[in-house]
């Protein structure tokens, strides 16, 4: 297999975000992705692409972006490097759905290189269930499973507990949702050739609209009452804890003058929070008491 | 005067949490505090108080805290001092009125000491209007000047840019609100003793309820419309910004595993988040132009 250049990855990456796009008007049905270029005063730019008060999706962005020049210094102090150029390219997703049954889903796939030889892939899917059907969670992480295994045995069983590590809020002791597969700064490694990675990163890329379809489309056409509906706006709170105060992306993007509204396009329309909040309903009970590190979905 | 022991003052705060909450029952004339209180399991404790759908306050939090033990290892890297016990008292306040016109309110007064002689008063109170009107900024701002005189001619023009530049939202470039005093490590200096620290901490405190009941008086019964609601639950994503991404009190408290329900007590009742909302109103787009640091309100 040939080594990718960044052209190629940033290229395949944006072919990604056109063919996301498209797949996820046609799950949605109704409505469609509105587009934002913008461009990065020390070099690059992206294409921020949004939907809204879709049939299935309430608020969605698939973000592609591409960007280089200095690399900030809050990188290179964290690898202990010198000064070096950059360039990162990527597409990453949230899709906040507006029946409270159907799962919020988050996917980034992202590639980094630095003048000085290091390069990286990132990335994952995870899925966030306001109500936690555990026969959903295990076909999505056999779904996962299946693509890590097609490149190496080795993969879902450190990608999994990964997810569960980094999608996790320390603050409420409990995870955003059911998990997926997390990597990061993804190299060269034995037997493991940076073509080798490629495809693997366009492998969970390619997967985003299949798995997905799959997770909605038993639950999409569900009644819901006022109290899912409450729950749902709850545990959206809790999104917005999660992508302020952990995830690492968002904190770097806002900290390093990263375009906002692109950042935030993660951010759900509505979210809610009561004092001290215990819901009494047997199902968002249950799907707390899912909210943990470490279950293996794929022989529950 | 005679120097305030750390009881004087932990009993005094509890006073003050008294009083406001009394202060502000009869202010708002319809809804009752309740009352949790817990103990810090590494010594310690305090008392939240929260009141919801009241006539005035949509969801406001009171909170009273004294805790004590090892200093946490942050607090010591950060001032690089050798390990020693702590002690930290304080009163903090955050209201969310149900009127998009009502301004939310923010109160904090704490004291700190270490074992090793160390101690200091912080603290602060700030307004944040969803819909600014200025002849209100000036009142607020002329009210805190007021106090801050009474003690030393320089606390106000001191404390009152600190609050614009701590409430400030740096991914956002705006301002929280309208700002107001803060103040943080004040010590002993030149002519100022322990007890003149006391004396304006404890003035700002009760300072509390006469300074929101004049900014809610002549607004809490006037009409909006559903475009000041949402307004007003955007501007609340911003207050969610600014707590989670920036707040330095709720950022500790966080990392340093306190009572997530007692320090998310600030959170609003809901949020939105539209993709780059820009409102048409003209009152909003007012709103949005005064976010700014630096304006002289006392001469606007």
């Amino acid at each position: 297999m040939i080594t990718p250049t960044k052209d190629t990855i940033k290229n395949w990456f944006k072919d990604l975000q056109d063919s996301i796009c498209d797949g996820l008007e046609t799950l949605d049905g109704q409505s469609h992705f509105v587009e934002d270029q913008w461009e990065r005063p020390q070099g690059g730019g992206g294409r921020t692409r949004t939907l809204k008060n879709g049939d299935l999706i309430e608020k969605g962005g698939v973000n592609f972006s591409a960007v280089f020049g200095p690399t900030p210094t809050k990188i290179l102090e964290a690898l202990k490097l010198q000064e070096s150029d950059f360039f990162a390219t990527g597409v990453s997703i949230v899709l906040h759905p507006k029946n409270p049954w159907v799962p919020i889903i988050h996917m980034n796939v992202r590639y980094f290189e630095m003048d000085n030889g290091v390069w990286w892939f990132g990335g994952g899917i995870d899925l966030t269930p306001h109500i936690i059907i555990p026969e959903q969670a295990v076909l999505f992480h056999l779904s996962l499973k299946k693509v890590c295994d097609s490149h190496n045995p080795s993969y879902y069983e450190e990608f999994k507990p990964w997810a569960d590590d980094y999608f996790y809020l320390g603050h409420r002791k409990e995870t955003r949702g059911i998990g997926g597969i997390f990597f990061d700064r993804l190299s060269e490694k034995e037997q493991i050739s940076k073509s080798d990675r490629w495809e693997f990163v366009k492998d969970v890329g390619s997967l985003f609209v299949p798995i997905y379809t799959e997770a909605v489309t038993d639950l999409r056409e569900k009644e819901w009452s006022d109290e899912d509906k409450k729950w749902q706006e709850i545990r959206r709170g809790r999104y917005v804890e999660f992508n302020l105060v952990h995830d690492k992306g968002t904190k770097f993007g806002l900290d390093t003058d990263g375009r906002t509204e692109s950042i935030l396009v993660s951010m759900p329309p509505q979210a809610q929070w009561h004092y001290d909040f215990k819901s009494e309903n047997q199902q968002h009970k249950q799907t707390q008491s899912l909210l943990k590190k470490g279950i293996d979905w794929i022989n529950y």
